[in-house]
Parts: structure tokens; sequence; C-alpha cells
């Protein structure tokens, strides 16, 4: 048992204990998918107030519409019924830090994590010694960095919007969600 | 505004009208992932007891390891720090009461969502007048259903420990969600 796990099979044994919702339909109560990233500062579920069984989340890094996400998008819709979808991007994301060279570079010298000093990406090299060597696989990797919110929302939206599998009749909207404040914006408000 | 988004709108008024967590880190606290179902009855950080900024939360159709998951994870560990990740699948998922030739099979009929008898799917003909033409895409994408929990939980696993961008020291656990019940299982347990 790790340091992280006791505490998690704590809350969940407290959780379980207190559950009242075993029947649950996997449908969707509200007929809604939320697409955003993995960011550990946003919790989906208590910044839009929703409960168990309200909504499909999926997440990945940046929250961007990745064959991925539109395959899970895909099945949120036709299987299980969803028919109003939320793409959610957020303030000072890792993505927006980063370019896909710089990924697949600082992965080819090791895959320890590397540092940040507020404008450029290092490995550290300190550690050498005890690092896993590195892999030149990153550089066929789309890693979906980005350089604007706004634009990677919009470009977004668009993919999702046009896609050959996706009905136009699925209800789209895009809010930026503000790490600093809480606040989600609409994406047409924000500045 | 929609049904579904004067509520979450309202909510989040509230929400970040409390909020006081601005200041964390993009660094997960716990220096931990989760990659998990998006299925709506599963909350993740309710679950497991996670505050915002203890950990990345990853989420797909199934909660299974695609490439997307594993750009994710790489981001996670690489740029992020995270050095812990649980992967998490669950009862009673869609994506087990499907075979991919099925999924392309009704996507190619129609766009619109199909119906689940408890033992088979079939497009809702009785909506083809109004229904979205299809589309022979499906075909040509991934959809990862699966047959066995314990055997997809057992191959995601390898695939994330085998692979080439992701260094051997991190700590990888397997646990299944009972949707009935709100337990965690471990994944040795679960029969």
């Amino acid at each position: 048992m790790t340091k992280n796990l006791t505490p998690i099979i704590e809350a969940n044994n407290k959780y379980s204990k207190e559950f009242d919702k075993g029947d649950l339909s996997a449908q969707p109560k509200k007929n809604l998918a939320i697409l955003t990233c993995m960011d550990a500062r946003f919790d989906p579920a208590k910044a839009l107030g929703l409960e168990e069984g309200d909504a499909h989340v999926i997440r990945n890094a940046g929250g961007r519409v990745t064959d991925d996400a539109i395959r899970s998008l895909v099945v949120s819709h036709k299987l299980l019924g969803t028919i109003e979808w939320i793409l959610i991007q957020h303030t000072d994301c890792g993505m927006q830090k980063i370019s896909d060279e710089t990924i697949a570079k600082l992965l080819e010298d090791d895959l320890e994590t590397a540092s940040f000093n507020g404008k450029s990406w290092s490995n550290n090299n300190a550690q050498s010694e005890n690092s896993k060597p590195g892999s030149k696989e990153g550089h066929k990797i789309n890693w979906y960095t980005f350089s604007s919110l706004k634009q990677s929302m919009t470009e977004d939206l668009k993919i999702i919007k046009s896609h050959s599998l996706i009905p136009s009749n699925i209800k789209i909207h895009g809010f930026i969600y503000e790490v600093s404040s809480g606040k989600l914006i609409k994406i047409e408000d924000y500045k």
C-alpha cells in the first residue's frame, strides 16, 4: 500500500458505505457530455454542480478534440443518448507552455520529469546518472500543444461540428475555466 | 441558454464565489494520475476522496489505454511530475456490451442514438424519416470495445508497463469500480 493508496482506500470505504446510487442508468440523466482537460485543479463535478449519473466526463491533456475524444463523444451520443456537449479548456494549461518539438526533444534525452523555469523547459541533468534512457518515439506523436487558448477552442469546436460521425443537431458549447477564480467563461466572452 | 446550462452556470457562480484555490500548482499535489472511464455514474474525486489540485484525471470511453491516454500520461509524468498512476475500469460498462463491428454498422445506417434491449443493439427505425444520414467512417476506427473486464484491465496495464515512453519506476495500480456498490476492488481481488 503506497502513501497515496491508503487514504484513497479509506475514502472509498466511507463513500461506498454511504452509497445509495446503485441503480443509476448508464445513460446520463442530463443527456450531457463534458470534454475537458485532465488538469488536477479542475473538478468538473464540483465546478459545474454535477451529480453521479448526470453527465459523461471525457478528459485528456489539454481537453483537446483528439481522435480518441471523438471516439468517446460518438459513443456518448450514438450508444448512450447524449445530445448536448460542453468543451472546456482552461487558463494556465501546461499544453500552452511548451511545443510538440520540445516535448519530443526532452523525451529523447531521458524519461524523468523535466523542469520549467517560467520561461523554458530543461531536463534535470543532476539526475542523469540514475535516469532511464530516453526514446525518439516522442517525435512520432501529435502532442496537441497550443499557443492560443481562444484559437485552440475555436479549432476544436470546428472539428466537432464538422465531423462526419457527429450529427448536426447536437448542442455544442465552449467555455474556458479560469483556474485563478474557479469561473467558467463563455468562449464568446473570453478576451 | 439551454435547460442544462442554466443550473450549471448558477452552480458555477456559487462555486467561484466560495473559491479559495486560485494559487494551486499545475503539478498535482499527490503526484498522482487517474485513468478511468467517462461513465456518468463514476465521480473519481468523490469516490477516491480527491480534492482540487491532487491528481490528474484522464477519462475516455471504457477507461482504455488508447494512444491518446498514453499521450496524456506521458505529459502527466514528464512535464508535471506524477509518479503514481491508477487505472480504473468499471462493471456494467457500455463498451463491454457491444462490438467494434456493431458500432460501425449502427453508424453506417444513421447517426441517431441507437437502442439496447438488454441483449442486442438496433437503430430506431421509427426515427428514420428525420434521421441524419449515416457514415462508413466508423469502420476505420478502433472503438476499444472489450468482452472481459479482467482481460481488458490486464492488457491495458501491460501496455502502460511496456511502453517505450514510460519509465519503469512509475507505480501503477489497477482497480475495478463497482457501479452497484461504489466500491473500488483491486484487480487481483476481482472475480
